[in-house]
Formats: structure tokens, sequence, C-alpha cells
């Protein structure tokens, strides 16, 4: 019914990041894009969503095959209402990113990138989220054009099932020795705040944080892969029901 | 070698709200409170945290066994600073609530409620989140403090494994018929817009939207607890890692 697939695009950066703007460019010849992503960065906004301010779009670009709107609000308000307003129909993918710096372990929960692919999976749409391990602003995501092509294509071939998505992070290599596909690692966040003082004494804090792999020797996880140069693929569900919890609290009295 | 629990209380309507209030009133017997809360409403955080803007701390009380103070952050911002800076040792216990409005289903994945409960347990502390089904400002919090306390107690007692929590959502009944406990019903959020024109004429948006549970008939959900008179006690987990999928993948070429 239609030549080319649907993509829906959206990151968390903000919509003129280098990163959505190499994405952009390497999915262009495989679909047309519809592209809703915020307009600033909005980096750690997880599945955050803005019920007290109303959202606008703005219209960036509009091209044969490509259509580029920012949204004043969050990455999940992005898709929901790219979804609902923008698209001509319903994505045949969402591909989130490309984002500076690593969502692989706990970072899932706090990523605004994986908020927009647990939001494309939760409305049914085979949903990938890419990454890359650097936050240098110059980071060259155009050398990753060939994995991401690759994974996004094959995704695309085979679907998804119900309520999963992918978590693709990017190792900061020269060249990568291939693809794993991992568990998320157990890891913890420690030393999380810079305390200061301002001008009138009183003290203010930036978060900021030195993470720990607490599996460090289990070769199955995120954190090995990328540690090990190798592109980390995280299988995640929106299910987080902790089942083995479950059945031990049937016997509980209350 | 102290002689009384210390639990860290927040939430994500703000340190003034009256579920905050509530809680703290049916929690002060039994334990000494440290209390971080937003200084104003924050729903729909998710695990969002604010790095691009420093945070700050105001006292609002001081008693014996109870501190109180509001942050400008976001809900995991409030833990994540009053675990680092204000609790005087470790917390036995991290309880997030009450909130306005159920938590249940997808809902906890936009939850700042939740948020906090994720990050309790992301820091090796038994964490649990209550939620009311009502979201009135009026609602009546003080008349569930039997089944709050008794959950919280019996968690106190029997402890939650690592990288678990619990999503605790009451129902908006009179009187309830006991506690069940669940798996997180999958469910769909639609018809999530309301379009408005401002006075120039350009397009403005409201979330909004219908929530579907998508397994009504299934009688081990969350949702079908609530909707039938009972405390939905819901054991939920750090690991999003989807298995089955992962397994599936492993045979994938790229």
């Amino acid at each position: 019914m239609y030549n080319r697939p649907l993509f829906f695009i959206s990151n968390d950066d903000g919509y003129y990041a280098k990163g959505i703007r190499s994405l952009i460019n390497m999915l262009r010849t495989m679909a047309d894009l519809v592209v809703v992503a915020p307009d600033s960065a909005r980096s750690g906004a997880s599945c955050s969503i803005t019920s007290t301010v109303p959202l606008q779009l703005t219209l960036r670009k509009e091209e044969e095959g490509l259509i580029v709107y920012s949204c004043n609000g969050s990455p999940v308000d992005c898709i929901k209402l790219g979804l609902a307003e923008v698209c001509p129909r319903k994505p045949d993918k969402v591909i989130a990113g490309i984002n500076y710096g690593d969502n692989a372990s706990v970072n899932a929960h706090y990523s605004g990138t994986m908020g927009i692919v647990f939001e494309g999976c939760m409305k049914g749409i085979s949903s990938v989220a890419f990454s890359l391990c650097n936050i240098d602003s110059n980071a060259s995501f155009s050398s990753w054009a060939s994995p991401i092509i690759a994974i996004t294509k094959k995704v695309l071939g085979e679907g998804l099932p119900k309520q999963t998505c992918l978590n693709v992070n990017i190792p900061d290599v020269g060249s990568c020795k291939g693809i794993k596909v991992c568990r998320m690692t157990y890891g913890e966040w420690s030393k999380e705040f810079v305390k200061r003082l301002n001008p009138r004494g009183y003290p203010y804090y930036w978060l900021t944080g030195e993470y720990t792999n607490c599996e460090p020797d289990a070769d199955d996880t995120d954190r090995w892969a990328l540690a090990n140069g190798y592109i980390a693929i995280t299988p995640t569900q929106i299910d987080v029901t902790a089942y083995e919890l479950l059945n031990k609290m049937k016997s509980w009295t209350f």
C-alpha cells in the first residue's frame, strides 16, 4: 500500500543535536521519516510526561520524505504528540537517538532516549534506541552507519514481540568487534553530588556521580560487551513485575 | 544500635501535599523520618534527574524524630540528595506517597512516586510506593492508615530482595476486601491530547487520555484487584531485560 516504510524518530538531546541529524541521514534512504524532538536538551528525562503545561509543535524542516518538528515537552511528550498529531499513519518503527553517552545498565531508567522506545513499544510499534558511549559534542556518529542500518533492517524484517524494545549501545572505539545480545548489568551510582556555596554562603548541589559495575566478571552483560569493544543490544521489556518475589509474597499475611 | 528505624519519605505531589502529610502522621509512631520532597507538584516525573540546574534544599520543619526539606528537583533528585546530604545514616526503608491517583499498570513507568522507589531499591534499600486511586485534593488518605502501617511493618520485618520494590495501589472505595499480590496489567493509553487554539490561532495541546485494560478478564493483575475492591501490591523490579527475546535473538545474524 505504501512504497516505503515510515519511521518515527526522536531523541533527548534536542532536534538540532548532531546525533539525531546523523541518524536522519543514515535512515533517509530506507524510509520516510517523521521527526518530533525536544526543542532543547532533555537528558535524564526518563519516561516523564508533561500535564501541567500545554505542548506546542514548531515546524523546522519539510522535504521529500522528511518532516521535522520541535516540541517544548519531554521526549515521551514528543512521541505521544508526534504519533497523535504529526504521523500520517502508524509508523513501522520508532528509532531514538543517537544519544550522546551510554544508556546501558541502570542508566536505562533515567534515559529520555529509552523513554521514547518504552513509549513506542507501549503503542505497539517496534522500537530501537541507539546510544554512543561518548559525551563529546563532536563525537563521530556517522562512522557507525553500517551497524545502525543493519540492526534497523533486521528489526524491520523480524519485528519485535509485544511490549519489548531494543536498547542498543555503541562502544567508544575506532572499530568494534561485533554485536552482542546482552542482559542489563546490575550497577550502582555513588558520589552523586558536588556541593558548592552561592555568593551568600548557601549550599547548592550539582548532580554528577561515579558508576560501578556490581558484576564486573559476568560476560553476558551490556557493560561487559561495551568494555570489550562490542556493540551491546539489550532486549528490554515494559513489564517490571518481579515474578519471583510475587510467588514468594503469596505466602505473606498482613 | 539505634532505638528506632529510620525511614526516608518523598513523593511527587510536593512536600505540602495532603498525601505525604498523612503518610508522615501514619509512620511517625514507628520510625524516625527524613522527608525530602519536591517544592511543587512533579506528577509524571518518572525516574527523571536534573543535571543542568543546581539543586537546593529548603528546611521546612524540624521536630523530634522528623525533619522535612523541600527541593527544587525531581522526585529522584530528592531521594538522591536526601540520602547523600540529609540522612544521618542509610535509612531502613524508603516510602513514597501517598500519591493522588493510581500508579498501577503502565502508569508505573510515568510515575514520579515509582521513580522514588526505583531509586531506593537501586540504593539497596527496601522501598514501597503507596498510591490512592483518587485524584481529588480532598481525598481521604487517613482512613487507609491501618493497611499502610501493616504493609510497612511486614516489609520492615521480611525485607525485599535486591533490586525489587513494591508498588501498592489502594482502591477508591469506602472499605476494601483485602490485599492482593498482583502482576502489572498490560494496558494502553489513547486519545491523549486535547487540541486548542491560542488567541493568535496557533494550536497547543494538553496531555490527557483514556486508559484501556488490554486484559480485562485476567484476575491476577493490579487493575483487576483495584476494580474488584482490593489493595493491589505489585512486586516490581529494576531489571528490564526481556530474557525470552534475548534467547530468541541469539540466533539473529546482522
